[in-house]
């Protein structure tokens, strides 16, 4: 598996007379059972021309429900309940040729243009967790009342949830703006690449590290209870910890994007 | 539930002649499932004088297995699959009168006495977890290669190794520090009982703080792999949980009586 | 002094005549070398009715230039050179009564007002200065050779620039949005004070404590030259400081200010 | 100047005949204007095979008080006023063959070795300052009054004292272990290269940072107050500092060498 690095991707995709023949194997990928089993497909970075690096992968539409070729495993995961991950086996899967997406051998930058606009996308999710899980939090510690008054009345809890919400506006603004900037880039022709990748990545490194510390402190504001799953939170944590452990892109890699284009390539 | 707030413990105890009564409940309480099995029961605080609030507490012990008034049930938790945690509701149990811990209206003490005692074992736990996982991590970072080499490799990595390694380091020795005061105490009569608070409160404060965040870090490592169940990583991650979210006592009153040993009750 | 707490202003203003009579002093003034030297005045809050607290208080402008009952001294301070800050000590003082501001004993009112407006200012202050510093240290880490290559090739080093970039972002936005949110006040008559308190609370707050932080970076950056007065970052360093120790508010004053907002202040 | 890499050196040393010749500078030196005042001299670091990197260098002692050949400056510098910095230029400097320091090529071990001693030291004059600071600090909380109260009445000042006093103890204890395996390692042949490295350099890496995080606080909770020279605390911020930005080694290369220690060179 390919991970982080997108040039040691295994799969690779020949063309053979009117079809293509794909094969090797895609690990952690999300919606697997539910693909199989609903239909639907993958959009997929390929090896086309394994001799020219990044340059030499293409993008092609795969689908994996009934396709002779397609085996699949599901992994048992930490969180994230509402979708499975799992993973594809392709072995000489033929798809028809105009499931080549784009031109030939610029899979990498469609795959690249792709996170950009994924990115954000999960950030919001984040937030959006990180949100909700705050506003009950801000409830629960006006309602739970501990050495006579309720926890909100406690200066040291006033200060954490000031900390929390200054945090979480934080990481909204960076989410907001690139989103607003891609938006942009795309209406009205604005922003280099340059400006749009450090703003990308700044909201996914940000978005989702930020909000699992919400939720966090916020489980540990309703102690022993936020520990049950009858609160219903904990569930909150495990799933925002796939956007801290890879999905969209590992936050080492956003770091390496925003150092990259602040002190050049060189 | 008291909670935090040992004052506000409902459950009570009465003398009626040669046997003590105990009304009342406990939420969250480990090893409920456990004692319900297979026998034992609980050192347990009751109010014994309501009027006189912590000075009118005491402790006994409250079997649970096949006695007459004693229901439980058992919680479903983020964590800490080992061992179970649920309540038990106390209805009219009978115990006989030897059951009482030490003396009549004594149980605050004692039972912050065992929370000293308790609060390094659970530190020192939260300290083997994360010392382990660092460890797995550290294997794990030699072999996973990508961008053509181990991850090992990298300086971002190694940083994020080595500041990991002094957090370790630093909460370990808090943890070692707290022990071996209380054996001082016990062997040699060292130490006074602010300065034992103050170690007990530092350690069980910091150590599953720390151990939370490098078994995190551990998991961010391991990228996608990490966030599956197979890892074997994330289980580490919801049991050290429990202890940042109130077992052995919640963190801010850790800072609370950290706070109240330098800055004085007044 | 008052300080955090304006109730506890101890200048007092009484009306005599066609006159008004100050008394008291104020410290931590900025500005008091140049007013008493160039000219000049200060918006001052004082007490009008002390008995009904903060709904006693009025403003005034007081002259301090060549004026029959000021004093003034200056303080030597870890920074902000470019501005002295003293006291002034306030001694039967006679102004003309139309040098009340606004409304007798609304004075609170207007201060909180002038708190919102100016805060914005100072956080906006900080960003530049660590804008500054981080484009310089960009500069420098790309010069700068060590075991053979420049600072800026060494991943930690990246990593520690591009945290310091998203942090320098995200703190910029809560000032932007802070400062849109006022303009939008004054000009379309939107926004809650509610909304106002809190946007304009979370930019002071982060914006000076990140631009130390990332000033700090970037001297760290720099190794012992950051350490001489000669590359002229530690100055930065030192002027931002203030603003984290009180300068238009106190931080936990801050974290109060967005505590009350979320949690009510009952 | 070599800095971080001690490869990078770039005084030289050669024999000739009963004399050794040094040629060269050093910069970010401490003490060099009470050098050349009062006499003495450097354990310095020379180039004897530059062809063999960090296997040619050699250690000698160099006075620099009234010796022909040799020029210094000073630099003013952000703190530390109780022992100046500066630089030396050494241009054909002669001194006696027994100046050198051990064997010949061996110096960079024999720095090494002295670099493992000085750390500790360092690190523990860091915690003496922060130590002072907190007491002090403490101090102030009891006495200042705010809104009516002491300001050591409210839960968030209480937490932070808490937080900063756990940092202290646990940067203390690094540093305590350090310098106690020192000891036994010169006493009783115990622990191996790889151990003291690791432990000294984790004192060094977070002593001074926590320490400067300490004395910042303190300063903030003495508002206005604490940003005057009068009271006499900012210089210690300003003198810490310069161990956190390069005095005994940069932070960065403690990080390297734990993480070396950790990872292996391979
Ligand atoms: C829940 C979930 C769903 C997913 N769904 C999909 C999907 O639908 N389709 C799909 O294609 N992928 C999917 N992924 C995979 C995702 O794209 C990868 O997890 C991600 O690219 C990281 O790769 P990796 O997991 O192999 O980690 P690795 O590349 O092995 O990285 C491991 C760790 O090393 C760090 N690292 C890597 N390189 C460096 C470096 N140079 N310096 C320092 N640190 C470094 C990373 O930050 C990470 O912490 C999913 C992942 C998850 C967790
Ligand atoms: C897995 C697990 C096992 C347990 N096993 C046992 C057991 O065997 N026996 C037993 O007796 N108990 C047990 N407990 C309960 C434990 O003792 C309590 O969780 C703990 O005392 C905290 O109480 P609480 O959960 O009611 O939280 P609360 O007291 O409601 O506190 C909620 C939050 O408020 C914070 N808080 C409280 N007071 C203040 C204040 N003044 N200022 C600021 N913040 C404040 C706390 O830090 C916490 O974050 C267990 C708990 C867990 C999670
Ligand atoms: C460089 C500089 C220039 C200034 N210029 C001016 C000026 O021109 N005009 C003017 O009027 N003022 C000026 N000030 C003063 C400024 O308004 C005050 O510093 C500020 O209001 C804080 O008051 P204080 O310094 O008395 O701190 P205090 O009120 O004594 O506060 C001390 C510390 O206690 C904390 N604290 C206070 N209350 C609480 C609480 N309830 N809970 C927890 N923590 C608390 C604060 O956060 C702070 O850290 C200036 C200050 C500085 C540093
Ligand atoms: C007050 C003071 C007194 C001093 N006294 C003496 C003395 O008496 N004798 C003496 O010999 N020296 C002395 N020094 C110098 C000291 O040894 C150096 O500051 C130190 O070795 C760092 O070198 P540098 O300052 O050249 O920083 P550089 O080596 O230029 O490093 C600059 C920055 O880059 C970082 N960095 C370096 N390499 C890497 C890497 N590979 N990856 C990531 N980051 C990296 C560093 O952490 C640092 O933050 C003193 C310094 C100070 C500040």
């Amino acid at each position: 598996a390919g991970g982080s690095d997108v040039d040691a991707i295994s799969t690779t995709m020949t063309k053979e007379e009117e079809r293509l023949v794909v094969n090797g194997s895609k690990t952690f990928i999300s919606g697997v059972r539910e693909a199989t089993k609903f239909g639907g497909g993958y959009v997929t970075v390929v090896k086309t021309n394994p001799e020219l690096a990044h340059k030499g992968l293409s993008l092609c539409y795969l689908p994996v429900k009934d396709i002779a070729g397609i085996t699949t495993n599901v992994f048992k995961q930490m969180g994230r309940e509402g979708i499975s991950t799992g993973a594809i086996i392709i072995k000489n899967v033929e798809i028809p040729s105009h499931y080549l997406i784009g031109d030939w051998n610029k899979g990498f930058y469609y795959a690249m243009e792709g996170f950009n606009c994924a990115r954000p996308l999960v950030a919001a999710a984040c937030i959006g967790a990180a949100g909700k899980a705050l506003e009950s939090g801000i409830e629960y510690l006006k309602e739970r009342r501990v050495f006579g008054s309720p926890l909100a009345k406690f200066e040291g809890m006033q200060f954490q949830v000031a900390e929390n919400y200054t945090k979480l506006e934080s990481a909204r603004l960076l989410v907001y703006k690139a989103a607003w900037m891609l938006d942009q880039m795309y209406a009205n022709n604005r922003f280099s690449h340059k400006e749009i990748n450090k703003a990308v990545a700044s909201a996914k490194l940000i978005a989702p590290t930020v909000a699992f510390d919400i939720i966090k402190d916020v489980l540990i504001w309703h102690g022993a209870y936020g520990y049950t799953k009858e609160a219903g939170l904990e569930k909150g944590l495990r799933g925002v910890a796939s956007y801290i452990m890879g999905a969209e892109g590992a936050q080492n890699i956003m770091k390496l994007i925003i150092g990259r284009e602040l002190l050049g390539k060189e």
